[in-house]
């Protein structure tokens, strides 16, 4: 089979499409004819080796769609050791659902990981309720879009989307987010509370860290949650994040990095606020949780509320300048790769 | 009048019963010729002068019941500025409701401000739902005591209480917790953990800070949350403490406070827990807010499912002694003031 090949990290040329053998599957697991798989930031992250510990050669990629060749039920699946940017894939059942008829290959990839965080993020962390704002960092981004379209599908109001540019904030608003700022604006969290009709937000869904998650903080209404999915170093960190919100375990965190941010009880019994984080993992780990997830993720997608806005669909030899784009933050929305396009 | 007066700082001797002049009513006050007031935690740190700034001579006494001199209906107040602790309290309207027939003047102080604790903890900022797993530190206390059958009342299960004397534990299962727990105890998260089924706590109710509090922090299930109310002072800290949970904008908070925690987005992520702090006054500030949580408290308590047990009542002369048993952690329940008796 054919396979973007990392053999030792790199840049983005380090990924080499090769003929390599097709996986074998153990206890647990089956072999998925991939049809397209999806691009993360934690694939970067363990390209570059910044995620220690990665037996080499590999072939990266963390979510997959396509048929699974027992039953050649089309299928998506998170995979925890990776494997997705190949023609074939051994993936676990447990962390395998169905796709529904009427639910395209596309949207399956978008959401079941990325749609799963925004779910987790709102609901599980966040405890959302309808007629709360919500406010959502890196909001163009692939489970940033999905925050905003499942905060409005849930009766989140109003919805305010943070996004680094005019053209990515014009996106958050197509979205239908009431409100779009900008999170280099010094004045953020005033900002922020404004948009929110002056109280605060009632839950703010963050994946930047450090001055993006202290302005959160400082705009949220009494009884206010900040939701934490991850965080990206500040400008003196060494290169490479440490985002939790993969599914598999991420590298060592450096509590010192620029992006994690510290709180005490005192502050948070002071504003009566409140701060909790979102690892899917705890998710991933629960199959009645995770597929009861899937569903509902699924039937909003159907009812046509939820819509993965696909960035870009690349080939296996592009996914190294795939890389590239989303590292520089060029992207909107969800990269995927279609894994049998040859040119 | 006779009334309770703090003349300078100190001990529990420096509370003096005097005659005084009535109260002058205030644009939005009401007198209220009062039955019974309660005891608080911030009333000793007032009287020891832990919180600065206090205009004295003064009474202290920060919730009282009795009847509304205007209309002679029975009503219970918020007494942010204190006052209680006399036959007679200039009371803001905004902060006073009425007592319901049936329920008497004994719950209606306890109810109102600790019970709104209680209920604040774990609704507004534990977001408690039916079938989650609770614990509850301090719980024979004033507000614990409350937060273990509000719990059970809403469904939470299993309800777990913590207390620091076999006695209290006693009086703690006897409320209906499932199991109670020594906060003393080396191994308590594990304990926490087992105690809840093994997955870990849902809510974790805390108002004493420190190792409690991580300990909570450590027992917490995935999306569990740690709502902290306050803290008391480690044994290397000064004397007296700095719980925002009054009603009364509480002193300077120094972070190094042995009884304050730090948590990090890192850790929250890492486990998809949640830390949260609630402070009574973000609901005192809101009167449909107060009103809606006296109405069910009051309503609970007329059914029987929520009861304040009261410790002792004194007179005006022995509210000195009360503080010191209060100060000593002796007391279980709600300690109350009957300022008309005179032996």
């Amino acid at each position: 089979m054919r396979a973007a090949v990392l053999r030792r990290p790199g840049g983005p040329e380090a990924l080499r499409v090769e003929h390599v053998p097709e996986p074998s599957v153990g206890p647990g697991e089956s072999l998925i004819d991939v049809s397209l798989s999806g691009i993360n930031f934690d694939d970067l992250e363990q390209r570059s080796g910044t995620q220690p510990g990665l037996p080499l050669p590999t072939v990266l990629g963390l979510e997959a769609a396509g048929r699974r060749r027992t039953d050649g039920r089309r299928v998506v699946a998170l995979l925890r050791r990776g494997g997705g940017y190949a023609e074939v894939v051994a993936a676990r059942d447990a962390y395998t659902v169905e796709i529904p008829a009427g639910l395209d290959d596309a949207h399956a990839v978008g959401l079941f990981e990325q749609g799963g965080t925004a779910y987790g993020a709102l609901l599980l962390a966040g405890r959302l309720r309808a007629g709360e704002s919500v406010a959502v960092s890196a909001a163009a981004g692939g489970v940033g879009h999905l925050a905003v379209q499942l905060a409005l599908a849930l009766g989140a109001s109003p919805v305010i989307g943070l996004a680094s540019t005019p053209a990515k904030r014009r996106f958050v608003t197509a979205l239908g987010a009431d409100v779009a700022l900008d999170p280099a604006d010094p004045e953020l969290a005033d900002r922020l509370r404004e948009a929110a009709g002056g109280i605060g937000v009632d839950v703010f869904v963050d994946s930047v860290g450090g001055a993006v998650a202290s302005a959160g903080l400082a705009a949220l209404a009494p009884f206010g949650r900040l939701v934490c999915l991850g965080w990206r170093p500040g400008p003196d960190a060494p290169a490479g994040t440490h985002p939790p919100a993969g599914t598999h375990p991420p590298g060592p965190v450096d509590p010192a990095d620029a992006g994690v941010v510290a709180v005490t009880t005192a502050q948070l019994a002071h504003g009566s606020i409140g701060c909790a984080g979102f690892w899917m993992r705890h998710v991933v780990d629960h199959r009645d949780l995770l597929c009861r997830i899937a569903d509902r993720l699924f039937a909003l997608a159907a009812q046509g509320r939820l819509t993965v806005h696909v960035d870009r669909t690349v080939a296996l030899h592009e996914v190294g300048a795939a890389h590239a784009a989303v590292a520089a933050r060029a992207t909107t929305g969800k990269v995927l790769v279609d894994v049998r396009r040859e040119v």
